[in-house]
């Protein structure tokens, strides 16, 4: 687990964190507080829509172009979320999972990839079990106003806000990191 | 009553405002303005949206892991906020009421309550008296962006504004306080 | 006119605005920019929602009970619009009109009152006109975010923003300086 | 191509970006990112609804009155922003664009114009091709929140954001240039 002390003491992109970055081959997201401003719509039907970036969605379409995959993960069911993932094109969806955590050897299991190959970008404290287990061999990330719990456990804080390119933010700091992975160095 | 002067002189979570923190098992809040930065989506049929936080949610969810209930108080009547009432799961949603504080017997006969056991968080002119009578025995908040005069009558005043997580931190807040009380001191 | 010298040398609150604020019987508001912030929420079908502020609607209110009508005056005709100054209880929406000055003597003849009675917080070029013209003998306002050139022409700059609580904030410097009439001076 | 290095030193409303304003005959606009924050707001059924700037329309109809027409380019084919663009009046809609750069002919033989007289607006890394194309002889600018390399792309960094008046502010830009050329010169 990486603590909010060492998080502190290494400061993004510098260290292991960008090794890690580098063998990142999928990257999980929240939705709500990540994707979105963690804000719901509601009308008199209920939970009518939720509002996310188009630059969030060229973000996974810039992951994909390196050959690196994106899966939201959530514990909320909702047919906006099921539409947005499939509009984006995701190979997986994983709705209402209420433990994150405990799902994790059901998701490695999909994808067949390791824990040092998946980054996780997560807000709140229902994330935190995965956050801290990810910390230790993957990657992981929270936006900028995520719970303090969630962004004292992470190795990428972003300055970028949920909804607000948080995740496009994340997206591109792994993929500048896989870039100056294939520079020669001097 | 806490006046301004008292409140600026107690800062939250240290007086008599924790304690009154532990005693609290119904949380009465506000919707608009609250829940919600007071804002509505009107489209030409009428009032169609409000938009509500789903971190606000899980403040109600860890309330009420630790026993507390929350409640709606509002002078509105939308069906909006009925059916996000039943999604959150609350016992009560009092809606349509324009005096509030005359309003307080029938919440203390609904929920077998004293006054010392409600807390309420509200943002307008319309919330003053009941704001004043429960800062008497019961414990007060008021989002960050509150009209002056509630700011100036309340135990709590949150940081976040309204909408945007007030009702999340007046949770927490009260939740760290009861969690103080279980811890041993030295 | 108020010149924007003028109104920076004459701050809010002191000189000739609070003699007119106490005459006011008519508050005429813009809506897009005023009572919104600008914006319009598109679907397919074309411009299907605004988004308006409840607190906005709580200073239609409280003018009402202090005998000042409240009437929108906006160059665009949407059902949106109509149905949210039925909501409101206004006595007259003023709606489709381009050119507001040319307009002035029409509402005057339908309320029966003098540009002395008349106030109105405008937020862009179309509005510079009638800014002016009741700079001369009525009160004049315009939202934080404004057009500079309706900022430099009015007597009340608002703190907040069209649709984020400025016609509550130029409401309620009406009401005050009614107030400050009414209470006996030393 | 104007650099970054370029644009810093030669700041807005200096040296041949103001002559280069003076040419210009038409707009071409971004979409999301630009018209709007780049958020948009889903439904069970996808992509609901874009928020648009009213004060945005009102760029488009002065720009028109002074004979400099504004067009739509974007990469997304949405019936929202089709119908945006007939309210807005537009003579063209240039939707589905993956490579703007490439598609630079068709508009200048749509439109009968030279480069020199049309001006860019863009906001992510898919309209750095044409910003910089356009940047040798056209006009070009970028919202304040747009991606880094494309505010290090162009003539005129915007203070505002997208959707939030940055188009306004590039037309007000535009017309204020031209005033200045019809203006006497001691």
């Amino acid at each position: 687990m990486v603590t909010a002390r060492a998080a502190a003491a290494r400061p993004p992109g510098t260290g292991d964190a960008a090794d890690r970055a580098r063998a990142v081959r999928l990257v999980l997201t929240d939705c709500d507080g990540v994707l979105t401003d963690g804000m719901v719509y509601c009308s008199a039907e209920g939970e009518a829509m939720k509002r996310f970036s188009l630059r969030d969605g060229m973000g996974v379409e810039r992951l994909r172009e390196a050959g690196i995959a994106t899966a939201i993960l959530t514990r909320e069911r909702s047919a906006v979320v099921a539409h947005r993932a499939q509009k984006l094109g995701l190979p997986y969806l994983f709705e209402g999972v209420r433990d994150k955590l405990a799902y994790l050897p059901a998701i490695l299991s999909a994808s067949g990839l390791t824990c040092g190959e998946v980054a996780f970008i997560g807000d709140d404290v229902n994330d935190l079990g995965l956050l801290r287990e990810l910390g230790r061999d993957g990657l992981t990330a929270a936006p900028a106003d995520a719970m303090p719990e969630a962004l004292e456990s992470v190795h990428y804080r972003c300055r970028k806000g949920g909804g607000r390119g948080a995740f496009r933010e994340f997206a591109e700091w792994i993929l500048a990191r896989r870039k100056d992975a294939t520079e020669p160095r001097e």
